[in-house]
């Protein structure tokens, strides 16, 4: 148990370079709470897709910590409420998703309109004034049909934030897309354990079969979970170098982004050649659907953006993997994936779930698999952090970046 | 999490008048714990009814807390002990009830008397005296056929207790009842969420069309949570008034009592009409079984009783609905119903079980999911208490009253 | 809860004598995690048998609190590791048994050899030094084939530790055994009142008919816990000078052992008669298998032996009953029993699995439902400890060590 910040600081200030975090980072209820509420909450996360909602008042229901989010369409944009009447506090909306035209909380029936504004409450005081009992919006924005929600009061300015990766997922098109399939996968680990394994590929040759049958050897070394990740590959360079010159030419976005000092955001962006002859993510490299936004062609890049810790976009020119990451205890993270394909592909013509599916629910499976192998060893007395490899700078990075944030919000 | 008394004692006193109470008092583990032992644990409450043990040595369990209590028929009065054996403590009775001719714990068959007295104990030492070793009796009384017990080492005079609601429950002569069914309805929400619920029928409207079918407008808006719980309504308060001429003429008690000042009791009883020509809190306002206790002819009339928060009586002239609240954890309550009528009632001839459950099964059902959901809420960091209508004085009458109970448990 | 250290040794020096322990001893997370680290932790226990694991790279695992403990055969010898990769922590062993020629992590393929050092770690930085990295050991010994582990990093001297009971166990020959069956009985109890029920004798004509069966009143009197757990009895000492003196004509060992002073050991051993003309601790007194150990004929007699509080050998000429308690939590404790007998016995043919288990899986069975009715009964507020019988000395005795013991343990 972490008896105070003071402790807690030196605990912060004692984890070594070049090692993974000590076990009660992975452990502690203590921990984990400062997590959500000082790191998790501060950050923007997308959490849907506006296909989800194409209706004026449809909503579904996003849960997060303690929290249920009502995401829903209203006459001109998508409102993100907290789910908590102004009255007594009962939840608003009680199904997962639904369609409706004002928001009527079951229990003594005070309504409010899709923009949260209280429009009816009965038996009420004179001095009621309905104006200051609006619905808790939740911040939000709708970025190229992502919808992003901050839980804090003061939330980062969204363009800033977005700024980097902006042209990266412009290329992509989502928003003229829909989602093609959402799964999510409940996995017994600590949320930094889960990401730990997101943030590095020096298993995937032990683990991930599939995903080291799509990518090559040396870009799996170099790249493999994003730029910086592993250690420079002259022949994935050349590669990179040559494939650059050529997508320049026929006028696609190159490049890559990493932060480069500290702040509140985590974000990283990159494009970069498949293997071979590839065009998609899928298991033939064939194509898995009809290509997207700007991309007349397929131009054989692979696009990965990490918006935030939790939250990573993964993009051939014809479809979407994009993994939201969920915290939801000390010892238990939910991995929720939705592919998206462009709105006009056809499943069953342009498009087959399977195969887009593929590569990413196999690995997602094996990948929980191996958190949850970890978790249970990291809870041993003997579970002493060891050094990383030459393929694990994405974890250490993560985890400078984790322990920094933390340590600011303790000040 | 609460750290200490005076912490306590500060957010006691900030919670704001005609507001329910703040998250806390609805979710945290150190206020339910002295809910459970400061305030609970002082009461007088009802736990079943006497024709459940109708024969020497019939029992059954009531369990609360981590307590276990064996509630017994002896020769010639029903006991109450902890089950605990005095030996190294083993529950003695195991089954949920039975009957037997002594009670004989399993492990070391340490037997004690229907009145709790140690008559068997094999192989002790030569100093041992068994009438050092009995049975920890818990404080209880039959009164009128109902099965009150007190938790209490000093509980307060049961008489005092009882006196003003006395008259009310001896009139439905439930001494003469039997129990025609009974249901627990499981309910995660904290005890005093789940009293809210009960206090006020500014939900009835919305929440129960089955009610609202046996109870007539201007009744819920006055009196549905009891009296003074609603604004008054001249139209209510004529035909109370017609009532009381009419039923006084014939020789049945009318009126109503509240508590006029704060104590550690919690008590109200009322007698007022049902709708129209409505006889019984039936479907279609028929009888449902034969009269009970004082009554000859149908009065027209419904008696509504609380003898604790733990405790509602709700009464027909011929069967009565019983409630029990019993809270289980922070967020879990289990609402407890017995429906009685008359000893000499048959089923299938003179009553239908479906006919008499059909309202408080209804109700109980939808409270208990309107209940979840406004736990959920209370749940939220965006949970704020709102404003209470003029139809919820119930819910802040007894909000104050558990406010000074508990603050004076503190001291 | 317990507060602190002092208020600790306070309710430990509070404790009755002759009376069982308080309420928090059973009950209390604080306490438990005591227990587990400052006394079972310390203990060596045995948790299997050789024959499980008969071939190079054999292994299962064992678990116990958070750890997972590898037990593997080796080149010439088993070992015990804790399942602990030192890179990252994930477990290395996913199934509960197996046969590998080398330990090779699941996650990044970090691979050990069977003595626990690294031989394979890819893509480390050049200052990388292999051999500072070898699994944990945990503290072993293969006494008789039995299988002991030690949680402490400087365990008491294993020779020290098997000396007073060496003799009892070489007897019986487990070092030639083989496992005739497994089974384990997860019991809702604290650990400390499993063994309270293991350790007294006094329930067993209440709740055991078939260790009443086997063995006789006298005996059960006398030394059904173990030798000093019960009153003298004249009639079974007869026996026993009597049985003693046969037996020691036709050359085995007999005698008994206790401690006579306080050490981190909590050992018995005694060899008595069965009753009558029972040769097997079976329903009808005939041999269950074939002779083990020294026996080259039936002598008519019983060996029973506690290695430390969480490991009993009860055993019969031709099959041996081993017990590993094992604390799961608070109020949850797992009773493993493995059944042995010699290893050439053929099942079917020499022994029948029903006949050698029946006397100890019945009573388990029992015993279970008794420890979890009586740590229901302990649960209340009413639990007081009662006063022991004559018959509980071997309670009493238990409870003083584990007093002492948990007591030096805090300073």
């Amino acid at each position: 148990m972490i008896k105070n910040k003071s402790e807690l600081i030196n605990l912060i200030s004692n984890q070594k370079d070049n090692f993974p975090l000590e076990k009660s980072f992975y452990t502690s209820q203590e921990i984990y709470d400062l997590d959500i509420n000082n790191i998790l909450f501060n950050q923007w996360i997308f959490i849907g897709h506006e296909s989800r909602i194409q209706n004026k008042g449809d909503y579904f229901l996003f849960d997060i910590g303690k929290e249920s989010i009502i995401v829903i369409r209203g006459d001109d944009k998508i409102n993100c409420f907290y789910n908590v009447c102004r009255h007594r506090g009962s939840h608003i909306c009680v199904n997962k998703e639904g369609r409706i035209n004002k928001l009527v909380c079951p229990y003594h029936s005070w309504a409010y309109d899709l923009d949260g504004k209280l429009i009816k409450a009965q038996m009420m005081p004179e001095n009621f004034e309905k104006e200051n009992w609006q619905l808790h919006k939740c911040h939000s924005k709708n970025f190229e049909g992502l919808i992003f929600i901050n839980l804090s009061d003061n939330p980062d300015d969204f363009n800033e934030f977005i700024k980097p990766t902006r042209n990266f997922i412009e290329l992509h098109g989502l928003n003229n897309a829909k989602i093609a399939f959402r799964k999510t996968y409940p996995t017994n680990g600590n949320w930094k354990l889960t990401l730990d394994n997101f943030h590095e590929c020096y298993h995937c040759q032990t683990a991930h079969p599939e995903y080291c049958e799509v990518h090559s050897k040396d870009y799996i070394q170099a790249y493999g979970a994003g730029n910086n990740t592993g250690p420079e590959s002259l022949e994935f360079s050349k590669k990179l170098d040559d494939w650059n010159k050529k997508t320049n030419k026929i006028g696609y976005l190159t490049g890559e982004y990493s932060e480069k000092k500290f702040s509140n955001f985590y974000r990283s962006a990159e494009r970069t050649p498949f293997s071979k002859n590839r065009l998609s993510e899928t298991k033939n490299g064939k194509p898995a659907s009809t290509l997207m936004g700007y991309f007349n062609e397929f131009d054989g890049g692979y696009t990965t953006i990490g918006t935030s810790p939790f939250n990573s976009l993964l993009m051939s020119n014809d479809f979407a993997t994009a993994f939201t990451f969920i915290p939801r205890g000390p010892m238990r993270t939910d991995v929720e994936i939705m592919w998206l394909v462009d709105k006009d592909a056809v499943e069953g013509i342009d498009y087959n779930i399977e195969n887009i599916i593929w590569m990413w629910d196999k690995t997602t499976i094996a990948d929980k698999k191996i958190i949850e192998d970890n978790q249970k060893g990291v809870n041993s007395k003997k579970y002493i952090p060891g050094p990383l490899s030459e393929m694990e700078k994405g974890l250490e990075k993560f985890k400078k970046w984790y322990l920094k944030t933390l340590l600011k919000s303790l000040k």
